[in-house]
């Protein structure tokens, strides 16, 4: 029998996909700009301003490459402009984005080795030291490595993990996949030591899909002046070039750069510190609504991600009617990929991100549980993230700031 | 001795470059649209609107693939999707973008043969005929053609290049670079035997850059099984088994779909054979008031561009004051690329454009030149444009409906 009590979604959906992000006002009226020259001051001014907003979330003082392209593309290339056809690569991979890494690499012909790590899990620093031992010949040419892997809602620690390769395997390119972190953490490039770093513009930095950032090391510059595989589009050596006198070799997605340059804008405003401490107490109600509304996180504590949360479906649950009855009261969430798919849902709480909104979702994801018989007392959910993201807040008032 | 007489720009600038070309009210407007899952049902239904608002221009019936990247990015894809290293290549290159399909068929390890012709002229078919004759060993695998030369405002007669192709090489697959053609004037990619056609969302599209647009013939989708040039990003394939589903493989740029999905319900509004006159009309328009501005245009007559203008600068003008002066009158149009850098200037007449604008863009180019000293009386060229305008309009109403 069809059910016929209401229910009473937003008019505006609660968009909790791990990336696109929601827009917030002032992003969504520079995505309504009118076109402008890409080869004068005005987009050179705003190029600037775009690579300096993002390098202090890079941790970098070199330069950040703006690529119109997705995500992906910006990990195509990472290994295309450093990496030559037969050199070996050791892929450390801990879910669907490692995996794409991994055969990016293989598509270009690297000997790629793969590390991997049980999807809820992060790469454990003494299993890579063991797999860079284990190196076959004259050890690896690059170690590629996910900062926050979508797919599973897990964090890597980088820090720890680069340091290992920067003891083990000191001539190793350490290329890593930033995409969905960045922005939302603390991350030090020069400092931990990373060659090759992506982002992309649909993430942390609340802009629309369709521009990837790379910014390499010194030596990973060095290095795009002797690989070989092939590139044209994603020359990342002609776009430094181009870059270098306000302009990008190819047009650029120039609506997608007013909505960027406008982000960069609002969390500069913000400061780094505050926009840490809101993905860390989003992240912490997100986890516990989601625990007490009887769903079993898949990422374990120590290294469950701050930007998205993956949550395993109860026994039985069929996900199709599910999501559709969340859809129905305004949430927006993204189902499994890979092996995963059917079997877990992920929420993202990266970017426009805030503690209503993660309340919202509770009560919907609640509310539906509950419609489709999960055994949970009214409320529940929305108090333990409550509780929670107040938790959260004292303890961001004793972290040291970023 | 410091000019103090008054300019008077307008609040909006007159954006005459060859793309981005300037977006229509409710273009900007679907730019400013909050972000939607691009997972989701909504989404697959802009992919489809998009990909059947497209077909017409295209003259397919097959399938276009959207990608998330510039122009040069869809090229890419043209050649890497069909080719392999080793396969013998003719480019015909009539300016700096057939130097650049050249350079990506090189690029990637194809045997390159350029047929070069004159910049200003476009090629011809007795030329292609001689050097698809001349082809060494068993011949070409493929031949690139430029359909609308943006660096010299020329446009190939593609219909009697493909004609030549056809019948000398039936086996050579023909890529043909639209980019900056399509959508403003008739094509029939299936009718002239066309086997890969580029376009991207920045030029007669009317949207902002960021996405391009790379349809396959039947027997090229055939040829993508085989080619061995690398490629994950721009791999069609992959696009195509997405797009089969609503969706694609990795996250497109949503915020240009959604300005491109509303420019192509403007263009379906105004009907292909208005957008085709009103191109002719407006490209008659600006031809005529550059020439009696007193500057020789750079394209063969015949071969006039219907969406961009080249006009070489009278000698002793020095290129940087004189722009400077067009843009302070709020004229913002192109300079000369490659060879003819500081030698022309570029005038874009293509998406978003009508009389208007063309008298305008006239009259301050006028202004300019004979504030620079050139011996134009005030009102030759608006008026010659205006005189250009009614008599193509008088031409158009001859011609029989697209």
């Amino acid at each position: 029998m069809e059910d016929r009590r209401p229910t009473v979604p937003p008019f505006d959906p609660n968009l909790r996909i791990p990336g696109p992000t929601s827009l917030p006002p002032a992003v969504r009226e520079a995505g309504g700009r009118q076109m402008i020259n890409h080869r004068g001051p005005e987009f050179a001014a705003m190029l600037a301003r775009i690579e300096g907003g993002l390098r202090p979330f890079f941790g970098t003082d070199g330069d950040i490459v703006v690529l119109t392209a997705a995500g992906t593309g910006g990990l195509e290339a990472a290994i295309v402009n450093v990496l030559s056809p037969g050199d070996r690569v050791l892929a450390v991979t801990i879910g669907a984005f490692g995996d794409r890494f991994a055969r990016i690499a293989e598509t270009y012909g690297a000997e790629t080795t793969r590390l991997e790590v049980e999807w809820g899990e992060a790469a454990r620093p003494a299993a890579l030291r063991a797999a860079l031992a284990a190196a076959p010949g004259d050890g690896y040419r690059a170690v590629l490595l996910t900062h926050n892997e979508t797919s599973t809602g897990v964090m890597n620690p980088v820090e720890a993990l680069a340091d290992v390769v920067r003891s083990a395997a000191p001539d190793a390119l350490l290329l890593v996949d930033g995409i969905s972190g960045l922005g939302a953490v603390p991350f030090e490039q020069d400092a931990w030591g990373i060659d090759v770093l992506v982002s992309g513009s649909q993430k942390a930095w609340m802009a629309a899909p369709g521009m990837s950032f790379v910014s390499l090391s010194e030596r990973a510059w060095a290095a795009t002046e002797t690989a070989r595989m092939p590139r044209f589009y994603l020359d990342l050596a002609a776009h430094r070039t181009s870059q270098a006198s306000g302009q990008t070799p190819w047009t650029p997605a120039v609506a997608v750069m007013f909505q960027l340059d406008a982000a960069l804008g609002l969390m500069a405003d913000e400061g780094r510190a505050s926009i840490f401490a809101r993905h860390a107490i989003c992240a912490a109600g997100v986890r516990a609504g989601v625990t007490a509304v009887g769903l079993a996180l898949l990422a374990e504590p120590e290294h469950a991600s701050p930007t998205v949360t993956a949550a395993r479906l109860p026994d039985g649950l069929d996900w199709k009617p599910f999501n559709a009855d969340l859809l129905a009261r305004g949430l927006v969430v993204a189902g499994g990929q890979g092996r995963l798919k059917g079997r877990i849902l992920r929420i993202g709480h990266l970017g426009d991100v805030d503690p209503g909104r993660v309340l919202a979702a509770i009560a919907v994801l609640e509310a539906v549980a509950i419609r489709h018989g999960l055994d949970v007392r009214p409320g529940t959910g929305p108090a333990a993230a409550q509780r929670a993201m107040l938790e959260a807040e004292d303890v961001a008032a004793r972290t040291p700031a970023a």
